[in-house]
């Protein structure tokens, strides 16, 4: 292989601009792009789903078509790739799919065997489908993700040519030659990750090194890049300096590049496709978010205007920068309804208090499953508002959702009059206002053993940061549709919401948020106001921020360490709290992985 | 340096016999190996742990004192490692233990900071305190555990100048001099390792490469291996062969090796301790198992009588191979005990419901925390049987337990009076069972709440496996006793408890298991009979069996799919489960990643 050394990035350009343009005249290439929304396990219906693009792409006359990573098994598959039956379906799988190859050539995102004594079972591949056949891998993962939700170490080998302390070694990349370009294919976050960069994002530090794919871009010099990636919506992301520099080096300084994302809901994850073709630092194609859909590229038209009408600057995009409640909202939308329709489920329960978030909850549940499918329970007790009554009736009305209401009170009595030899006249305390929460909890699991609903979770990230929130009682649910939601984004959301009509009452919004679990009770009497508590959250889970650092950043010092205190004290709440829709770049759950039993000192 | 290639395993043994003696006439050294219980975050308290050992130590004149593998923050830290104040604080901490060792060295398990540029911003090191100075670190982990409940490559840099490809590179492993001896220091699980392992463990595979000691011992020839570990316990790994003939090997052929486990609990994970002294393939001396221990060994007398009175073969040690009972019971005794200690938590509150599952459960509490300290509810029901009080109340007779009963009915009805209305005369189903479960956790958590009770839940590996339990309800709790023992194993335990005197009434393991949900209800209406579920569960989840090789080894197909399909249906109840305190090879837990929403093909 012959190389040119680059000595700067303008020499490097004008070369790729010549090159580029004598390629050009040899031949231009149809690609299809197929962003698609593939179930976790389900290697039938993922086949059948991808053979069903192939055979669209073919009528087109495309000459590659590309699937994100993973796509065979859906992503991620968790332990499922452990068990040798899911590995033999896939070979399987692969192998019909490449039947449908004959006058086209497939880029399918599967595990494939790694045949070394050494290291794991398996690596995280681009496999080439074609002329029948299940040719080769174009890529191998390098750069495993393991931080945050990913556990890629666990299951995945990592690509053992790659040797990170030797950039100039030709056989560190490889390129995939197919009718007269030379194309790179990289998985996953390598698109941006350097080998530190996976690291930095949880420490605060900066990678210094460049991008994966800008190394390629320099070293093999590929024709362009494709990136097949299972990229999930965060909306923090953008916050994140070490990500958006890299991301912008990597779009802007490289070939043009392909970015094929999954799209669908997995449990937590949500992933919001946006699939992309990028040419000269600039985005000029952007897929649809949130839904499936399959574009046409040529490569001889990269910048053709009819491509580039949603033209994005990577620089000062607001949507990258700046994301936008619709964003979050379309994301919850999505993982709801998936969360449903992937189960084999139809119907949503909720009660609805007439507070906040569950106003919230029920207008995302009838977004996602249609207002047919979703019903409430009005579960008032005697400390309930008259406000509480009329504005969930008013909420349920608006959404054109079925309701019923059942009091408390009765279970609640013959619970006191049952404890009540053993408590032995002790004063009311958390007991008795957990007991009407379980009560709740209880009732709505009994409506839904009966007759066949799911129940939905209502709790909010500042509730379930805090522990502000009962465990069996109103922390019970299938799904939390708002646990990664801070309190204030809820408002927004709502805000959102009611932004052509008003479905959420304007009461529900404007009163002050209360748990009504005891008379005139306020979550300001144990939580710091939202805007505070938020801010402070925010910056301890989602910035890894120490204690001193959010007192430099103006926050009162006893506050900050009682609500860290509250945050960690809480883990065994969260133990056992329903899975949470995950929208910020740390969400409860797999992203946030605490010690139980553990002393933590503020 | 100077290196000498071994034809064969008698040459070098012989060899190593002659270095070995000719050293043991140049000097003898004194080694403290300190099995401490740490606790996750408490970087003082396990600081002052250490610094009393070591002062124990210089007492008794010993050159090197031991400690294990992350000793300074306890195993495992989880995402405390990724707080810059929890670095920040052990490296306080190591300067202040090292101000105690200017007669001593002690190597002790630390984090320690990578300054690459590339990689994770920490090793999992152990560190060599000498002089009053934190000196270096004697290794960085080189095989990093990502498999079961390990997630090491989310925290950790591999040890970089460690290239597996190059066994022949001298720079590979290093070794530690210190007062004329050549010591050799691996982490963790690399005494048994080799880099296919971790992997082959979950893929029925066989590493075909030498474990990691042995390559050193091979290769670097040092006097001694020190191997600082934090191993849990687990009954089943003896089942595993691949474990067994590469620990095997790791013992029989290597160096004498001083290895050096933690003890005591953390959340779900019970450590043993049972460090070892092994030399030319014996263990000449096992500290104690689940208990703080400190032991002396000196290098002039490996083989000293004194120290081989429980001198074991490893090749067929029952205890090994063939795991007692006792073993389980004193790994759930204190693992009780720790999360309570740990928690700065005393009494505990579990149902008994006089059947089998509760009696243990309370017989283990009462042995972990003193009897004064553990409460018991009866929640008797229309559908209790008569011999469920009696049988309840004669074990906390036994136990010397404190009781109160409660009767469910009441409550019972009221709820059935409430929801009367909007269940319309539907037939009674798992509904009206499920809330039966749900007012006995309420009772359970409502006590707990009001007089600062712990809920132990009692809930079996079968159970949770079948998802036969009631969300909110049986699985309510704070730590699950049993979730890891299957049913068959929890008579075993009862046996086990009841063999110097009747704790468990016969009655109570005589009968049969009854959820008493319904008249003359039988856990055999819906599942099988225990001895079966267990097998194929444990083929399934620890064996990690497909379907065809549990029908393979004589179990009946349609039986072995239901029990697969109830085991993937159910992953969203254990997603909400109590923390479990693992004994097993593969608890549900951490160590148990299926996806939630999935299809599962079976």
């Amino acid at each position: 292989m012959t190389r040119i050394f680059a000595d700067n990035k303008e020499t490097l350009h004008n070369l790729r601009k010549y090159v580029s343009s004598a390629l050009k005249k040899k031949s231009s290439m149809k690609i299809a792009l197929a962003q698609l929304n593939y179930t976790v396990g389900d290697i039938t219906g993922n086949k059948n789903k991808i053979i069903g693009s192939i055979e669209k792409a073919r009528r087109e006359k495309a000459d590659l078509i590309v699937f994100s990573e993973l796509a065979i098994c859906g992503y991620p598959p968790h332990d499922l790739l452990m068990r040798k039956k899911i590995t033999d379906d896939i070979s399987r799988a692969m192998c019909e799919i490449s039947d449908h190859c004959t006058d086209i050539a497939a880029i399918v995102g599967a595990p494939s065997e790694n045949f070394l004594l050494d290291g794991k079972r398996l690596y995280n591949s681009a496999r080439v489908l074609q002329k029948g056949k299940c040719i080769f891998e174009a890529a191998h993962k390098k750069l495993l993700s393991s931080y945050d939700v990913y556990d890629e170490h666990r299951y995945f080998n990592p690509d053992h040519c790659y040797n990170k302390f030797d950039l100039n070694d030709d056989h560190s990349f490889t390129v995939f030659e197919y009718k007269g370009k030379r194309i790179a294919v990289i998985i996953g976050d390598e698109l941006w990750r350097n080998s530190k960069a996976g690291d930095a994002l949880m420490h605060n530090q900066s990678g210094s090194d460049m991008p994966l794919s800008m190394r390629i871009a320099l070293q093999v010099r590929p024709d362009f890049i494709i990136n097949i990636a299972a990229t999930p919506f965060t909306t923090n992301r953008s916050y994140d300096k070490n990500y958006n520099r890299n991301a912008v080096l990597a779009f802007k300084a490289s070939c043009p590049l392909l970015y094929v994302n999954q799209v669908g809901a997995s449990s937590e994850l949500i992933f919001d496709g946006g699939s992309m073709v990028i040419n000269e630092g600039k985005i000029t194609y952007r897929m649809k978010r949130f839904e499936e859909d399959l574009f046409f590229v040529d490569t001889e038209n990269w910048d053709d205007k009819d491509l580039s009408e949603n033209d994005i600057d990577l620089d000062d995009s607001s949507e990258i920068r700046k994301p936008e409640i619709k964003l979050i909202y379309d994301a919850l939308v999505l993982g709801i309804r998936d969360y449903f329709a992937k189960s084999g489920l139809k119907k949503a329960l909720l009660g609805i208090s007439g507070g906040l978030d569950s106003a919230v909850v029920a207008a995302l549940a009838v977004a996602a499953l249609g207002n047919e499918n979703v019903h409430g329970l009005l579960l008032p007790s005697k400390y309930s508002s008259n406000h509480s009554i009329t504005d969930a009736v008013a909420l349920a009305n608006n959404l054109g959702m079925s309701y019923d209401t059942v009091t408390i009170k009765d279970v609640y009595d013959r619970m006191e009059a049952t404890l009540a030899p053993l408590f032995n006249k002790q004063q009311p305390d958390v007991t008795e206002e957990n007991i009407q929460a379980r009560i709740r909890g209880m009732l709505l699991m009994a409506y839904s053993n009966k007759f066949g609903h799911i129940v939905l979770n209502t709790s909010n990230k500042s509730e379930a940061a805090a522990g502000y929130g009962t465990l069996y009682g109103d922390m019970c649910g299938a799904l939390s549709v708002l646990g990664d939601v801070y309190k204030t984004d809820v408002y927004r959301l709502a805000h959102y919401i009611n932004s052509e009509k008003e479905i959420i009452p304007l009461n529900t919004i404007q009163k002050p948020p209360s748990a009504e679990l005891r008379p005139d009770q306020k979550d300001s009497d144990s939580l710091p106001d939202y805007e505070i508590l938020d801010a402070i959250l925010y910056r301890y889970i989602e910035l890894n921020f120490d204690i001193c650092d959010i007192v430099y950043d103006g926050y009162d010092e006893e506050t900050v360490k009682r609500i860290v205190t509250l945050l960690h004290r809480n883990e065994y709440k969260r133990a056992q709290c329903s899975p949470i829709l995950r929208v910020s770049s740390r969400a409860f759950g797999t992203g946030w992985r605490m010690p139980l039993v553990a002393k933590y000192n503020v």
